[in-house]
């Protein structure tokens, strides 16, 4: 059974193309429906009374929603603007809403829970729920530049309670103070965990485990519309992917990471979750396939 | 038979942790010691007077230097600064001295090679050089921000002579008014050219041709002491290869691709030449074996 815990939000995205205002968004939304295609996750999450009905339907549809707490007050709500590149955005406001006041726990029936994914939450809230489940197997977290410039050691005390890390590059050179990313990562695997990915975009990712690396290439696209939840996307496939599978092997968790990169890939070609919403099972098999055959030599 | 045309410079380096002043160096001197680990090339080349006989006996050990002309006057002269994070590297000074006036020709001995390697050159100089071979069977060029920025015709005209182009992210990216990658490598190879192979420094690179794209991860590494040459040795691995397999399928130049991450790798390893004129041949072997290890899933 797996389980993520994390935030559902109403976005307002602005690319140089389009401008999106308060689309169905968040960190959690877009890990769990991506987990979704592999194994249905339990979500833990907050909504304000304001979150459209669509929306919530289009949650259902994916993941399971006794995790879901719906609060009187608004949504939390983001607004970030891309460059023309698509490489790097701005936050030009944040608001936390009823996110800022919620006090998350785990429902009775995700406790038993063997797979578990906290994406960019408060680290002190994913130390602590991360106890309430009774048989991990595999925990795997994720980090933002705001928590690690705003609660760095609680961030650090995170990585020792799970198992694996994903971030991306310019997050885990801010979270180390290192600027080599193998010297980044062994310095997370010191502080306790045992998986690292470092997730570089386009460039695709890294994954660390003890002494070994495993370097993979993004799925390269000729067109990129909205990079948001690309991260998401790639982490909800990992533990989605090994949910199913219920195994954390090092050849198995590679495999993920490959899942990572085509869902991350498929994630940037539509905007918001419209690429995710879209997708069917056998559209991953087909490009997993085409991963696999482009890469070979 | 193997021909690199290209430059050979004596270098000024400085990195943060080190200043190194007129030091072996030049695209096709890393190019072509790059290449002699595979198939000894002949190198087209001018220097000055002034160039040192220690550094003359190296070429002489990896390059026949029958096309290395010695003209009155000074070696070309390069100074260029790295910043911190090794990525970005400004020019301080470039001094042409004897390149200036150069006119190179092809010996009578090298007229007959079936592989050419056409380094950072004027795109004027590549294009009538490439013609005075009679046996051509795979050709290549680089190209650089100084020529694209001054002789972007040129450049595309140099493109349309030969079978493939290796050139750096940003520099396709200038070349082509393109920003995504895969559009610039469709746009250069409408332009002529057969094969494009962009180099992305430690992200590894992609290959195309016709509709398929080849990605490829970089070799990771946890130090990097010197990224000069690096692109150049990648790009002389791959012409080295090919001309020692006398094959062009487009599985052989996939491979010529590995070879060429697996040789930037170890050029980027100490100061200037030093990495690659250290190497043996079994260094290679045995980092293309764990190459192959490291990116299997």
């Amino acid at each position: 059974m797996l389980t993520v815990f994390g935030s559902t939000a109403l976005d307002t995205i602005r690319t140089p193309k389009k401008v999106l205002k308060n689309v169905l968004g968040g960190a959690a939304t877009f890990a769990s429906i991506s987990a979704s295609f592999f194994e249905k996750p339990g979500l833990i999450a907050v909504v304000g009374t304001d979150f459209p009905k669509k929306y919530h339907n289009i949650l259902k549809k994916y993941v399971d929603l006794k995790g879901l707490s719906i609060l009187d007050g608004k949504t939390f709500r983001y607004d970030g603007k891309y460059d023309k590149t698509l490489s790097n955005r701005k936050t030009l406001k944040t608001e936390l809403n009823v996110l800022g006041d919620f006090k998350p726990s785990v429902p009775d029936e995700y406790k038993k829970s063997d797979f578990v994914y906290l994406a960019n939450n408060d680290p002190e809230q994913n130390s602590k729920i991360i106890k309430e489940f009774d048989n991990v197997k595999f925990s795997m977290c994720d980090t933002i530049e705001f928590w690690i410039t705003t609660k760095r050691n609680a961030v650090i005390k995170m990585i020792k309670s799970v198992d694996a890390v994903v971030i991306n590059d310019e997050e885990a050179r801010l979270l180390t103070k290192e600027e080599n990313l193998i010297t980044c990562a062994k310095k997370m695997m010191g502080w306790g965990a045992k998986y690292i990915v470092i997730k570089k975009g386009e460039h695709g990712s890294l994954l660390f485990h003890e002494d070994v690396i495993f370097p993979s290439v993004g799925f390269s696209l000729e067109s990129v519309v909205d990079p948001t939840g690309a991260g998401d996307s790639f982490a909800g496939a990992m533990i989605g992917y090994l949910a199913s599978k219920k195994k954390t092997s090092f050849s198995e968790i590679k495999r993920s990471v490959i899942y990572g990169n085509v869902m991350g890939s498929f994630a940037v070609e539509r905007y918001g979750v419209n690429a995710l919403t879209r997708l069917k099972r056998q559209d991953i098999t087909k490009r997993i396939k085409l991963y696999e055959k482009m890469t070979t030599f």
